[in-house]
């Protein structure tokens, strides 16, 4: 049976082109689907409720940082687990049927990729609209018909659309990279010969006292277990308590791991684990 | 000489109604400049520059968290410091000319605000688009054009712009509040006779090592300080080093605040230091 991978559409997006760097890890390539959604929380909600076999969802970006939407549907969604993480290297285009950039009035993107490329829009465009976008492929249908507005996307998504590319490598910062997860349900069985690089959970803390974050950060610095991110999120019960979101850089069933999560849950109030997993980086960038 | 006021508009805004809350504050109210800003980084830009006296820009919402942009802008500038932090209870209106829900179309807002209505919109306009905008009133002119679109916005703006309200408290959770920072140059002195109950400061660390983060945690730890909030922010270096932004239950003018600010400038690459306030909560709702 062929196996679908659900990831923000439409066709074009740096989701898709992570979840076609997933493709070409797995050995049954031909035997998959890709299946586009509007949202990314419908993408997740999709393989929760078993429509879809695994999501490509974007985590973090090295500008914008984290993609709140993904953590946030993550920590609602009870029976979801990692089962890899992908580096994608973002290098964003001006895409549009404009003879030049002067004839430019208005610039759609995703307002991710318009946050990534403020800059380069504040010296070259100072004066057009711009104006945000679901994705980074959803105003690119209608560029055919508007021939003074642009967008900002891929290059791969110029070719799909046959869009001209006005400038090239308009992100501020050149190291632009984002990380993707690949998501399935809890229940699907994973065949792993190594060991996983990477564990990632969440927990909420039962009151908000001095140093409450301290002991569940030392658990792990005692044990010499490296942190490679923290994130707070709101629990949205009430403004000034947060959930926390830590990605450590050891496998869940190593013993030591497992000690640290054991008491680690005598001091939270909920933990979540979303499992152990590798990172791969795609091309050749590095991040 | 008229004090102006920074902040995101068009009219109508959360923001706008912050500066009022703001104003409120101030004795002599009636010589103030409200200066609407077409986004929040060109809001705090404004005051670096003294084109403005004070900007008045949202830090976190109770639903969504972080305002990044306040605090990667914040970061950026050298100059500016928090004179103030006000909390604002948000409710949400849909509002249209369309004569019932079942005529909408398209949805307009800023993606915050849609955000923060999604289970509603899911429940109640499942198959309308959803367009995100630059603020919560920047569609709100066209929907005299558009009878089969909405925006979501405040009651305020509904009165501001003459336009019907299709549905009020649509926020998916009630106690939905945002946190504005009132924000100055560095050097404009400030009058307080009252300890201040809050501090904000941010840092990055020289390497990322096992425990790394704990040492900084521990110092106010030890001292009974209690952080009301930390975030993680990318140093936009490379995907895995961050900035670290707390806030402080506690008086940087305080010895003891001093004596901790002082051991922890031994563990930091750059530490920023973005003053001391008080919290006030605006209008009747706690949160």
């Amino acid at each position: 049976m062929a196996m679908s991978i659900a990831h923000l559409g439409p066709t074009g997006t740096y989701a898709e082109q992570a979840a076609l760097a997933y493709l070409n890890q797995l050995k049954d390539a031909e035997q998959t689907i890709l299946c586009p959604y509007p949202s990314i929380a419908q993408t997740l909600k999709t393989v929760a409720r078993g429509k879809a076999d695994v999501a490509v969802v974007p985590v973090e970006n090295s500008i914008e940082g984290s993609v709140t939407i993904t953590l946030d549907t993550l920590w609602q969604l009870e029976q979801l687990q990692i089962q890899l993480a992908l580096v994608l290297p973002i290098t964003h285009a001006l895409l549009s049927h404009a003879v030049n950039l002067d004839a430019i009035v208005t610039v759609y993107s995703h307002p991710q990729a318009l946050a990534q490329c403020q800059g380069w829009l504040e010296q070259f465009l100072p004066n057009v609209e711009l104006i945000p976008t679901n994705s980074t492929t959803e105003a690119l249908q209608h560029l055919d018909q508007e021939s003074r507005s642009g967008a900002i996307s891929s290059l791969r998504a110029a070719q799909i659309y046959n869009l001209p590319i006005l400038a090239h490598a308009i992100n501020d910062y050149p190291d632009n990279c984002t990380r993707f997860w690949v998501v399935s349900q809890r229940s699907v069985n994973r065949v792993s010969s190594v060991e996983n690089t990477h564990t990632s959970l969440a927990f909420s803390l039962p009151a908000n006292v001095p140093g409450a974050l301290v002991k569940p950060l030392q658990i792990f610095a005692e044990r010499g277990i490296n942190l490679s991110r923290i994130e707070s999120r709101p629990t949205k019960r009430s403004l000034g308590e947060y959930l926390f979101f830590l990605d450590l850089e050891a496998d869940a069933n190593s013993t030591l791991v497992q000690s640290a999560i054991a008491e680690l849950a005598t001091y939270t109030e909920i933990l979540k684990l979303f499992g152990s997993y590798n990172v791969i980086q795609t091309q050749e960038r590095e991040c």
